[in-house]
């Protein structure tokens, strides 16, 4: 293997950016300077998504400009909304939401990504996911309401029913928490397609379609899947034990970029603690804890912690998510981010164009075909 | 500027390829070793596929093989079918496809991508194509016939006649030509996208939209609107003179990874000259001298050659094809190379995740709303 390469482009530096900045040693996370923890407990996710566009937190009457300007931004076009009624009900909803975002753009010309757009799509991302949703249920189409904040207006749209404050709450912490995160492979993907300077529809479903990898934003479903299989605390050391035999992947664990406590993690904890279940956070905190102490019995050298999708799962099942729309609500959240790295690739960029090395045949002859 | 950071990943070894090898000093291309003006003059599109996908040319009977699978794929699900006829009339053709791909995943469940499943795309690209543009143009959809090539299938599935043999062999050769070339910006989406093990067609879906973008994939239609533009080879000089006053970018010159004539547009030139209206030949000939004469008048130290796209488009005009069918006609070539790149990561995969450098606000204090 060639010394210039490194497999998953581990520590390569290939962007310059002033949004997030992950300090995996340290366990730290900030956006455009500010520590997630104060973000989390201080700012809604509209607060967030101006930041990350803007370069500032709001001021009020900022702040109640963005709010109008997204929910005005709600209204999607009826041959989209057709489209959401009509794709396969046992369609995946990131699946369904890539090919509404995709047909959002199909009909539009192209166009350079600006922010008003950003601002339009990020707007749209919830009532796409609602409209399948409801659809894939036999249920009718619930519209957006103008008077509800983003989170508020998501939940509104996914059951009918006004959320209590618990869960928006919940909620609109677990979007601030998940808005960006630097270069992992979705933002990445959507950075690379943006430089050949193609719109924003074709970056974004990049985009999510990479959030959907199990080795991405996928896990988190998987986590609650384990919590339910393993259906009681006292059965966790002896189910963790067998499915390490089986060399069964634990979800919920590790992460690249941390070698210390994901601050996310210890967030989303703290919020399940007050928010969620109270049986199901028993459980999901002893899960927790067995799941650390077998990593750290078999793998002593390695630093795992938990990372960010295992309490993720908690909270996206106590707000009263089904399973497979945990990561388009991952989505709903990364929408910030990525819009905010393509206007960044965008404002000083060059087409995104590596090199390989090349490990096959050495030249040779191409034969007749009656001679192969 | 950091010296670690590379604008545009210019040089950065991010992956190994036993597929297409870009020898940029030399002029040269190969696939699998075998060098492309061989394999433009002794193989057919099926062949290049195989190679990719297989490793090795094929015998005959390999070969017969693949083409009645590649046949067989060609049945695209019902509901995919109408979303085709439903799509805004006035979308782009590379929005269309992206959208219809991205569909034809909504439904399946989650599988890592295969060769069967490669061979399966690659073989409806064509035929969702096809079903597109006649549906915009008001025309019925024409099955795919099982007795054509993929070539000639798809120029008969557009316009409901046989190609001309002239026009198969030219599309043909234009298809083995693009149908790899190393860690371009699309393919690389793409291996991106599959490192986090997520789905075939969430890999090809931004890999289309990437192809769109006019630094890559897009060009080729502006080649010939700018050679309608200059009309005659006389006004050559002086518009291009214009153009570059007004700080417009020739399209269809210069290549980042060429310091030598890119062998593809030396091949395609030949084929044109042998396959094209003569008068657009003549034309698009002496618009091309000029612009190398302008080029190396306005940029004497550097080496700007003709790039594939300007006989491609002259190519792809000549075959019958309208304008905005150029990009996605770009793009049922590349299945080959997008399909094979991905298969090649997920053989010894990593996510790939990279790192960006920080040059954002340094930590500060987050302020009530009221003091901001």
């Amino acid at each position: 293997m060639s010394s210039n390469f490194v497999k998953g482009l581990e520590g390569l530096v290939v962007a310059q950016t002033a949004l997030s900045r992950v300090e995996g040693q340290m366990g730290r996370l900030t956006y455009r300077g500010y520590a997630i923890h104060d973000l989390a407990r201080q700012a809604t996710f509209e607060e967030i998504a101006y930041l990350f566009w803007q370069g500032e937190l709001p001021t009020r009457a900022q702040l109640d400009d963005l709010k109008m300007q997204l929910a005005h931004a709600r209204m999607v076009p009826p041959n989209v909304m057709q489209l959401a009624r009509q794709l396969p009900k046992e369609a995946d909803p990131s699946d369904a939401l890539r090919t509404l975002v995709s047909a959002l753009g199909a009909g539009k010309p192209l166009q350079k990504p600006d922010l008003s757009e950003a601002m339009m799509l990020t707007a749209q991302v919830p009532v796409l996911l609602a409209a399948f949703h409801r659809a894939r249920t036999g249920a009718e189409f619930i519209p957006p309401r103008g008077d509800l904040d983003h989170t508020a207006n998501y939940l509104y749209m996914l059951s009918g029913e006004m959320p209590t404050p618990a869960q928006s709450k919940a909620l609109n912490v677990y979007l601030i928490l998940l808005a960006d995160h630097g270069l992992n492979a979705s933002t990445f993907a959507a950075r690379v397609i943006a430089s050949t300077l193609t719109d924003l529809y074709a970056c974004i479903t990049g985009a999510l379609g990479a959030l959907k990898g199990p080795l991405h934003g996928g896990a988190p479903s998987r986590v609650i899947e384990m919590i339910e299989k393993i259906g009681t605390k006292e059965n966790a050391d002896a189910w963790m034990r067998e499915a390490f035999a089986r060399k069964e992947r634990l979800m919920g664990f590790g992460h690249r970029m941390y070698k210390a406590e994901d601050p996310r993690a210890e967030i989303l904890r703290e919020l399940a603690r007050e928010t969620a279940d109270p049986a199901l956070f028993d459980l999901a905190f002893n899960v927790e804890a067995t799941a650390l102490r077998l990593l750290h019995e078999s793998k002593p050298a390695e630093r795992i912690y938990t990372n960010v999708e295992f309490y993720s799962a908690v909270i996206l099942h106590s707000v009263g998510l089904p399973k497979d729309m945990f990561t388009p609500t991952f989505a709903v959240s990364r929408m910030v981010g990525y819009t905010a790295h393509i206007l960044e690739q965008l404002a000083d960029n060059r087409i995104m164009r590596p090199d390989a090395e090349y490990i096959g045949p050495a030249p040779r002859v191409v034969k007749k075909i009656e001679d192969r």
